[in-house]
């Protein structure tokens, strides 16, 4: 930790705050520059207690942390990639994977359809929601088990693993019951509990960036899954909030490069979510291939027009099928297969 | 809704969209403009399937809903403002409240000391926290029962109805059984199913607002507290995350005015959280009292370089203390005692 | 600065670092922490190349600056209040002032009834455009020289100083010859040749932020037109771009009290563009008021529905009278005249 | 326009507003739907005086607009993609292009090497900075016309076009003289009277996007170009301002398929300035191919961490040569050359 002091103060009060460094365990060390006198702490910032609260003093300017506070999710920690397996297909390693399906399971006829055209486009994950977290109380929520249990009988017919979102402690036995992935969608990304739960399970997860997070903070949010002992853990960006109202979210594909420069796990991207426009999507997909990702997460409905959610950023069966055609010559590009 | 087709479009593919309006349970009314034509589609939004869907469709450039989303904590649906009553405490009334305590309760010494400090400064509500929400799994995450065993003690010495965050569905009882209030924190904003059960226990149920809430989605997360029959609800404005880093959140003032146009639910400022930095929270509470705010939450520590959590943030006891003097002409300005 | 280097790097890139540091003119500290070596670079950070580029060494995990980067606008280096005389108004002083008048100049009926208005009403220095940036080139751009003439007939009239926006270099001696106060525009905020021509010309300049600046980006806006001779500048907060769109902007009024306690400059607060509508002006004028602002730049038009721009964030004459009614009693809780 | 009128207004309420909107010259049209009435104001929005002013009528919930306000820079104007040529290089054509060179340009050496390498290595267009905006009036302001001169000999020596920054209107002329392509700053995409003036010039002019544009804004600004006169306008991408702090701004890599969805202009990416940070500018790059951008322009230098301005930002120039080899498969696959 780097604690800068204001000019000019007593040296009664630069003595204060050295003891108060001692005091909290750290060993102070001082650097007295040009205009400003800076005091490196030394000492683990993770297990100490934080030197933070030295920002009230007023003979303190500012303070400023040197270690990264995410520990097992970090590439430091874990140089090489690390691939998540689910029920065979594995997430993170050379090959490319998709994972595709409808926003929510509507019906047996809706699913079976789109499982069916999506393996047969090469998708090799089935995605689908039972429970949904919406905006307006007002809004469908999802069918609930009915909807786990379709998904299961879709997994059997197209022997395609399944992954579907948790929003509840109160039903993480049950969706981890059905499930093969544990989605963590991006308004509980900071619901610490549910994570600890998800983690608990066993299950791969995959954690959805928040609108507002930043990667620090979603990399920590990861953190709690892996110190939970799961070490199954998947990023998946799907866009930030930003004053973009073109979009519906920002896609932040620079994530891509950037999580496998800071951790092992493996990233996927969300296009559906990521721009809330079915007509943006293809050239989202492109984007993320070319620049690393390991996977993508998209939304694909027989006719997006009545779907109960999320119709404007679902694609259609044939938008998908050519997408996964156009996708190839990128992710041979990419170098993936 | 008001659909917006494009410009030169065949009078079949006009009537596709027509014929859509009607399947979905609207009256379709069109404007041929100058440029455009449009589409009102008359019905309820919300109780038939919405059209956003509508999106999707090559004929057509843009969907937009003339409907409110919100019901039950809007105020064409209650002119008169709601009253929430803590223990005898009436937040939205004339009276403006300041809830204050640490933020962290940490031992029993630090909170009595406290309570007894905001109890004499003037301060009508004690806040605690017990179960902390914390970015990083190694920091400190609160007391928890023992931390609310302590609160109900100070409630009991002081007189003071208390304040305390929720954050799991699995503690809903528990934290129920001691609080006055239960408080939902900014990661669970839009943690639906926590709203849910809060809601059920008939507790009062401040609401902040989550870090890129939107003040529409904000009041649609309070529909879930109305909706699920508990009107006890507040809002609080905590701060919303920008690209400005001198602080640690930008608090977004704006909403006690809107928050009182558009709802009749008492509205609560947390300078705190909202700055992220000690000495700023007198000014944000001076504006917060002009701008029409219903009460303050305010964090206080005996001493905040101690502080388990967010040191950076609490007030000491003595600036709580003129503080709460420096706040009366402005309280008095403002109408309100 | 401060330069932290990665872990495990070799003694030789150590070597290497230490070698740049001194080569451009600072003197290297290092200090060995627990899993970080940190070096503090010691130096005047403003005069001698900056270090940022070593975050570019693939040995260097982060290079944090220590020092402020503004310097004549600081409190530092002023610590007295600044006060800006403007024809006799002194802006930043013990007397809270208000500008106000229509967003633009229309024809001489127009203003001469809205000076006349805001006078009567306790307004003491005239504002109104004749030059307007419009984001788009199909709407009015302002009268030109004709609006002000106009403006220089009112101030005859009504002995008010007038504030006018400058937003072209070719026009700074025409608008110098006739405002007594040169705006410059939020579009503007970091035209820094337009600043600094703003600044040659002696005038009082008003910087309004950008709307995505961050305070210190504005501090250093500032600092172009101090170190180009002109003292007398102030700072103007309007707004902030941010992912809300109930209001156009979102007004920051913590940059009230940061301004005050970084800068010498008064602050102004501009409720109108801060918010886009005319009917949560009155709420953030007393915020502004009681935050502790020197003065409030209020658009007002004798008829906002028939403005030819930003009629939506104009207040009546008889709204605006009523407005400085209210104002009166938090102008005195904050001990302003 | 769409005008939404509250519930529960008086018939007299409605009359007035309907008088007002044929009063501005627009013809309204009614519709009474169940929970809401709305008006659609029929007439040319570009033309017209714009309603938005109602929203300040009591009786009056919202004011929504239906027509977009660019015309000359939409596809709807002119379907086929524009090509702009900058001395015999097509921007915008089946060709890829790639503009590479240095942040600032520095002194002949650094010119010429970095010329000369990025020619070898596939670069068709050189870049390069004489006059420098920068955030503190203490950094480094650029070379000027010596600069311009340095730009022109190696342009003659390399048979390679020029591109740099114009900042200031009373550079047009001389810029003019020496640039192939005029760049507009992020600081100035909304000084229009600049870009008015750079226009004016007929030479191709290059437009960045403001740290907080939208993309409607963003297609305004080109509007302010294209109705100057001058049809050769490249839009170009190079990050938005949001809360992340990893990079310093968050490249919007999905402005490609919306530029070309909306506008007949070629898009450019920059992903130096859209990133910050060298290590990620080749998965920037790749993303910007995949997603269909025209050209690309990159910040080169022999020596990223003695540059003058923005080191952290450029790449080496071998990591500029194995870049654009890296970028050969991606360009193919994107179905360019």
């Amino acid at each position: 930790m780097i604690v800068v002091l204001k000019p000019r103060i007593s040296r009664k009060e630069e003595t204060a705050v050295l003891r108060e460094i001692r005091r909290l365990g750290y060993r102070p060390h001082m650097i007295r520059g040009v205009e400003r006198t800076v005091i490196g702490a030394i000492g683990d910032e993770r297990t100490h207690q934080t030197l933070e609260t030295l920002i009230t003093w007023p003979q303190v300017e500012s303070v400023m942390p040197v270690q990264k506070r995410y520990k097992l999710v970090s590439r430091e920690a874990h140089p090489d990639d690390s691939i998540v397996m689910v029920r065979g297909v594995e997430v993170g390693g050379r090959r490319f994977q998709v994972m595709a399906g409808p926003c929510s399971v509507e019906d047996e006829k809706q699913l079976m359809r789109t499982a069916q055209a999506v393996k047969d486009a090469g998708a090799t994950i089935l995605r689908g929601g039972a429970f949904k977290p919406r905006t307006s109380p007002y809004e469908f929520q999802g069918l609930g088990e009915k909807g786990l249990k379709l998904l299961t009988k879709a997994r059997r017919e197209f022997d395609l693993p399944i992954i579907t979102e948790l929003l509840s402690e109160q039903h993480v036995d049950l969706v981890a019951e059905y499930a093969d992935i544990l989605q963590i969608g991006t308004r509980n990304a900071q619901n610490f509990q549910l994570l600890i739960a998800a983690a608990k399970t066993g299950k791969p997860v995959l954690l959805k960036r928040g609108l507002s997070m930043r990667i620090e903070e979603w990399l920590l949010a990861g953190e709690y899954v892996l110190s939970s002992g799961n070490p199954n853990l998947m990023f998946c960006e799907r866009g930030i909030r930003t004053f973009e109202t073109y979009t519906r979210n920002t896609l932040d594909l620079a994530s891509v490069p950037i999580i496998k420069r800071e951790s092992h796990c493996p990233i996927v991207i969300d296009p559906s979510q990521g721009s809330g426009r079915a007509d943006l999507v293809a050239a989202m997909c492109k984007g993320a291939v070319a620049m690393g990702a390991d996977a993508l997460l998209i939304e694909v409905h027989p006719n997006p027009a009545e779907a109960w959610s999320d119709g404007a950023q679902q694609v259609t069966l044939d938008a998908f099928r050519s997408l996964m055609a156009d996708l190839r010559p990128f992710i041979q590009a990419a170098d993936r297969e």
